[in-house]
């Protein structure tokens, strides 16, 4: 499927204005950035870069499309006709994905002509809104999982294609797995998953179940224990499996304090090689007061899918310049009392100290040419724009399994550029202050 | 595209399981239910059946699905045989779409031997939960807007498919319209929008967009007047469109302070039937705080689309019954500290008082064969569920258009049975308490 009709229809309508009266032509920048973070958050990150060139690409209204818009009289012939060939023929640019953002950070750039940038502004911004919210939640999980494994395993409780993208933007932001098979075909993602209390309940009794999945997965499968008793479901999943049992799993209860009477029991039984799988409404604070239980992977669900608190980012799409009647690429910007912007063409680069720190995010405004042409002078300033589409053409190695991976190890290099204080989970100021540098 | 992929990995590991050891074909029965409400909400509204109803329809392995899941090892040769034929062919009752639901309602209930039935559970879920979380939130706008018409315009805020889906769900709860292009080709929902500052922005000056506008989609269209500055923008749309002008939209500022200006600036200048729009961060709460002020529509977006608070239902999809190795059905439930549920198969009635007014909602408990042939005796029960897949084949009216339009009726007619208090938007009790009727 095409993703043309994920739009609002304003964009149409807007559109078909603009061809009656010979605006359409006019060249534009439009900006993608967000006002705030939500209070708690000290970072960003942002993810769906890879999914939004993909929207671009297969951003074409078929036959079927056009004729729905023309029964329902969405638009008019003349448009009609401008998008039976649209194509995007312009250029993107943004920070790269898995990078870290702040307000302001003008994380996408789209520069082409109003008809063919002002219809990509829906779905760019549902999937960067999306796919930022869950990627800005899973970092915090897995900076609080201090090294240990998070799986995700939120599908359940999202959109089912919603659940896809959550799990490829957990990933970015390094989580180790996801339960989401098609994910892991689409995106070439890790799957895992082993049984559900259903399997157990299935059989005759818990013993017929083990003894069923050991014979079916082998001993280094996982055992969920706690569908009946938890003492007794651990005695008999080494007594099925034998001390060389891969894990147990524990999806209910105090976490806590069963983990640890479950990792004695184990050790007791000789099975010391068999690790513990916590799963249950777990966030980036339950994953925290975790850290001293002896659990070696955290399941999380619901409150990664949902953000956890904050399940939209405040991403918008803002036209900030375009050209006017003379020609002349001039800076716009609504003016009236609220949700003001700043007109111009953008760039950032993130200013480091000596050791290589993180110390503010610079938003780089000013005379066109120059901010088009700006490159930091100095080594610390990294700059934060790279090119992802460059007339229509999108650039090899954003997208797919390729992209997941680069934006992985690009979060990572980023988060761990940040000051320390940038993981605590407590609410307080972003980790660092964004600052203006004007070009003349 | 099928939905066969769109499945937590356990659910395949499961049946590699149970084929292995002969339990998969075990007659179960799965139950999808809530534990609780968000504590601010009154009821849920159940949204999504229609969508469950097509993916259940297109849940197949195609060629490359299986030789993916082949290549990655996911199950073995015998299960992909199993899945290289799959098709539901058992049975699927539940809560019409848009019925209200409480705690332990058994929204939906999947009965088909243990193979066929827990491959849905991921989808079902995945559905039923996003769906159900946007018109819940969906159903208290439209109750707090009291007749005014609520518009949805939160694509953007959402994942790009959830979008779709969420412009369906608010339609299911009451609201008039989308801005959704694929919503209205996919259901036949309304679709509406005019444009955004964008548009102002892109011309000269605001008169030459506003003129552009009406040049293009005639006097009857909507101005959006906050993009410099809010008096001259009024003043300017009725001296371009005349007296006629349809309407004006605000979407900044503070709304309830300014319609009331606007309202009375149109009027003073003879534009008594020009309608006013509001749009901004609208939640039930800010549509209830307008009920005094002169709005004609409400366009509401982020709010909506995260479910206002709530951004998922907590539905489950438990095994309740199965067949046992002696080929009876028995009810089956996890039974460890927390989590629990109550085996066996259920059904549903609302009790109603002599007036119609909701007073319970009375769940059917008890010998399998008394709950599946239990009807109410008396006018003043109201049976909740009804037949969605019979044998495998979805019957007839509850996928579509039409679907979504006996989904809204529904809702309504449900809505208002409801105590009068239930319309409350203060955190409080469920409108009516559940209880249970054991048969035997």
């Amino acid at each position: 499927m095409g993703t043309a009709l994920l739009t609002d229809r304003y964009e149409l309508t807007m559109l078909q204005g603009a061809l009656a009266d010979g605006t359409a032509d006019r060249r534009c920048v439009f900006e993608v950035f967000t006002r705030r973070l939500p209070s708690w958050r000290r970072y960003g990150v942002l993810a769906g870069t890879g999914r939004v060139l993909d929207a671009i690409e297969k951003f074409r209204f078929d036959e079927d499309e056009l004729a729905w818009l023309e029964r329902e009289s969405v638009v008019d012939a003349r448009t009609l006709d401008f998008l039976s060939t649209y194509r995007f023929t312009g250029d993107v640019r943004g920070y790269a994905e898995g990078e870290v953002f702040f307000p302001s950070s003008p994380v996408m750039v789209v520069e082409g002509s109003f008809a063919e940038a002002v219809l990509l502004e829906t779905v760019i911004l549902s999937i960067l809104n999306y796919d930022s919210a869950v990627a800005s939640a899973a970092s915090r999980m897995t900076s609080a999982a201090v090294g240990r494994p998070c799986l995700e395993m939120g599908s359940r409780r999202a959109h089912e294609e919603a659940a896809v993208a959550a799990a490829r933007a957990a990933v970015v932001a390094g989580f180790a797995g996801t339960s989401n098979l098609e994910a892991g075909r689409r995106y070439g993602v890790k799957t895992i998953g082993t049984a559900a209390h259903a399997f157990t309940l299935l059989h005759d009794d818990e013993e017929e179940a083990f003894r069923a999945q050991i014979a079916s997965s082998g001993t280094g499968t996982t055992l969920l224990v706690d569908t009946y008793d938890v003492t007794r479901g651990v005695e008999l999943a080494v007594k099925v499996a034998g001390t060389g049992l891969g894990g147990v799993r524990l999806d209910s209860g105090d976490l806590g304090v069963q983990a640890v009477e479950v990792r004695k029991q184990l050790d007791a039984l000789g099975a010391t090689g068999t690790s513990i799988t916590v799963t249950s409404d777990l966030d980036e604070y339950a994953i925290a007061s975790l850290a001293a239980v002896p659990v070696d992977s955290y399941g999380v669900g619901t409150k990664l899918v949902v953000g956890s608190g904050a399940p939209t980012c405040g991403m918008v799409y803002k036209l900030v310049a375009r050209e006017d009647s003379s020609g002349t690429l001039a800076p716009v910007a609504k003016a009236s009392t609220s949700k003001t912007s700043v007109g111009g063409r953008k760039t950032a680069a993130r200013q480091l100290d000596e050791d290589g720190r993180a110390i503010a995010e610079v938003v780089v405004t000013g005379r066109d040419e120059a901010v088009a042409a700006w490159a930091p002078a100095s080594e610390t300033m990294r700059p934060l724009l790279v090119d992802l589409v460059t007339g229509g053409e999108v650039l090899p190695g954003w997208t797919g399994a390729e992209g997941v991976v680069t934006a992985a190890a690009r979060h990572e290099a980023s988060r761990d550029e940040l000051p320390r204080g940038a993981r605590r989970l407590s609410t307080g100021e972003v980790a660092v202050p964004t600052t203006s540098l004007v070009l003349d």
